[in-house]
């Protein structure tokens, strides 16, 4: 019984510390990385989400073409089961014209409403108040900010070497800022954009209203229009800022996870999920964010199947919906699997970017870690060096429960956030090696967890 | 004495296997990476090379242009030494216009002469023949290939992991396959660019004639203009193609290695230098190959000042004329150091790109490398993990009979040979963060040498 052979390999793999990793898997692992590299179709159905669909928001008629356009590839592929899951979805518009403009030189700066704010309702105007950080707005006196514009001006901390601790390091600032300055009396909320680069870019992204304050307009500024009128303050702190918008939050629309699964053969009920989410932003293309990690998710199953890889497990491809604005797919995802009783033994996440792989966070126990950790060997040759403690991601996240190892696919990060929720977030900007190196190696560690397991399993 | 302090420190290093790597190097190398992302001047000084110089093939007025720029600039660091090593070096000129043509169909074909190639004299016309390989194409029948033009349409090996490798695979066909096609009777050589992705943008790059063998013309294709005519050619294998260029080699002109140093405090005779070539092909703006390579060397000079680190050895900084046709200035540099009595103890070059850093392939002793691999730890949290057996470049293999060892710094390879010898090389597609990564990572290891020293000098 092939599980017999797990067990033994796992405890073999404890114990000689990588000295006896298979010659076959070896073999195996250069097949589905050939199979990537020379037969890959992620990028080219990456190129038919961005450029036949393009940008999908949650709630949008493209995010329900997308939708479609997935339910019909996956059944293409011949999967076993493939099937839609309803959740219901908030559905914000951005709306026109989106204008921040400095009064008195008459000069408009490069801005982009963020997600959920409200509209300004005509033309709002305020004097500017600049804050380097989000603790020293939090620090600002009750009342003094009454009438006023709020400016974030928090950079990225470019110390940091993975860029995703540095937008960690920021994000609170975007998603409670305008908030924060409405308590204080301020009328607006401008911030700088979450990227690392000096660009003409804004970037996007969630924020939320706190219960019981008014909901003040928010915008992200360009970098290059932030440095603009941080420059244009200090000639004269008196400037104004005149903001429009016409953003709009509509009741709640249905919408749908999108799943495809090869079947195990022996351990139908174990599943092991890929995934990576569907919606994107309303601006670009959604490209790397995350059209990469759900046409890799897809590869992963297809490779599978071209390799005439029969799992022992049930191997998932899951495209979440409403990652950006509310994670309610990987939520109903995880009711579903709940509902139906599957038992996850790992889960995987790619929402990091269609970039060179580096290899996995796992939020799992220390022993998951350890026990992934001798398969590092085998990934070598791909270059591909990091298995260590990590978060896995936003909608796998919602499994924690299942006990499952929650696996995030790490890629090289620094371009990032060069592109994260912006109108340069498009497919011309995907390489297509990066992409199908990244599927290859995702699908290589499903294939070793799928063959040996993992260590709950094997233990009990 | 200082050198004691070095050799103490080799010898735990070796013995304890990574467990005493010091709390202060970890530190300094932090501070280097600060100031690399901080503070760094490597890319402004990358755009000033790209967008107020341009391209610089040696001999060029634009290649001068960029020795007096360099010199100015090493200068303005105030750096201890700046010199001009004189080199005589190729003067090739491409002229215009370039041109290939499907004569049936009236279809132009994307072309760039290769480097080095003679001009058609006019215009030149002639039936097809195709190759798959150099090899098939050696392998042709004597005078099979009377009046014809050679097509030899060799795709790089996209399942090799590093690029480069499938470069090398390739690389081969473009230096010698003129001659090998002239060889035959053929009056004309085009094959398919050297690049991994089809676009619409040829790769230009040196060929050689053979002594004593015909010099035609030869001209590489984009990969969509090769596929386009191979595509052509299966539907009339008649098809003539007209070719058109004006290329001229003139006498070789005086041209300089630009090198500046920080001479060392104990030993300033034993040099450690860092380089990269200044030289380019004349499309694009070399701004990868090897702009990079360049700024990246005088960072590390100028980090070094900045941190007021004082080195024991001489640290150099060179800039290489003449890599893409001739390695003169290689060749020079060697000589000028064996003239001046230098005793290199290492030697670093950058000439693959601006990418993310992975680490450094070492052409040196066994000794070396597992030396070099105790530092290993110290770039973790940078994720560096290579320092292995390699090749460390063209131009510093000239130093190879000092004992040196020779390393070459190691960026990811992916999308190196999609710009690599184009008009698509320019500044726009090289990532601040990644060159400055780069840069810190090369800074970092120096600094590490110059401390510790190198095993051939501790043990002697």
């Amino acid at each position: 019984m092939k599980f017999i052979n797990s067990a033994f390999c796992f405890f073999t793999l404890i114990i000689w510390s990588g000295s006896l990793l298979g010659q076959t898997d070896s073999l195996k692992i250069r097949e589905i990385y050939d199979e990537a590299l020379i037969n890959g179709e992620g990028y080219e159905n990456l190129r038919e989400l961005c450029k036949d669909i393009g940008h999908r928001l949650s709630g949008s008629a493209s995010a329900e073409r997308a939708v479609e356009w997935s339910e019909e590839k996956m059944k293409g592929y011949g999967f076993d089961k493939v099937w839609l899951e309803p959740v219901m979805v908030p559905k914000w518009v951005r709306g026109e014209p989106e204008k921040c403009r400095i009064l008195s030189e008459n000069k408009e700066l490069d801005v982009l409403a963020l997600g959920f704010s409200t509209g300004t309702n005509g033309k709002l105007k305020g004097k500017v108040v600049e804050f380097q950080t989000l603790q020293a707005l939090k620090d600002a006196p009750e009342g003094s900010l009454n009438g006023k514009i709020v400016f974030l001006n928090q950079g990225m901390n470019a110390k940091l070497i993975d860029t995703f601790n540095a937008y960690g390091g920021c994000a609170g600032g975007r998603v409670v800022g305008p908030s924060e300055a409405a308590k204080k009396g301020a009328i607006g909320f401008v911030m700088r954009s979450l990227g690392l680069r000096a660009d003409d870019f804004p970037h996007t992204g969630i924020m939320v209203y706190e219960e019981g304050t008014d909901s003040i307009p928010a915008f992200a500024l360009s970098t290059n229009s932030a440095f603009y009128l941080a420059t244009a303050l200090e000639k004269n702190p008196n400037l104004e800022l005149e903001l429009e918008s016409n953003c709009k939050l509509h009741p709640d629309v249905a919408s749908y996870n999108v799943v495809a699964e090869i079947t195990g053969t022996d351990f139908p009920d174990r599943v092991i999920s890929v995934g990576g989410h569907l919606d994107s932003w309303d601006v670009g293309e959604g490209a790397h964010d995350d059209g990469a990690g759900v046409v890799q998710s897809l590869e992963m199953l297809r490779i599978f199947k071209a390799l005439g890889i029969k799992p022992q497990h049930t191997i998932r491809c899951v495209f979440f919906m409403n990652e950006e604005n509310g994670s309610r797919g990987g939520k109903a995802y995880a009711e579903y699997c709940k509902e139906r009783g599957d038992k996850h033994i790992a889960a995987m996440e790619s929402d990091r970017g269609g970039f060179t792989p580096r290899g996995f966070h796992i939020d799992g126990t220390a022993t998951d870690i350890a026990y992934l950790n001798e398969w590092l060997p085998l990934f070598e040759p791909y270059n591909i060096h990091i298995m260590k403690k990590g978060y896995g991601g936003v909608d796998i996240n919602y499994l924690r429960d299942t006990g499952a190892a929650l696996i995030g696919f790490i890629p090289d990060s620094q371009r990032y956030f060069d592109i994260h929720h912006t109108a340069n977030d498009v497919f011309e900007n995907v390489n297509k090696r990066e992409l199908e190196l990244g599927t290859a190696t995702m699908t290589a560690l499903i294939y070793l967890i799928d063959k040996y397991g993992m260590p709950e399993e094997i233990n009990n």
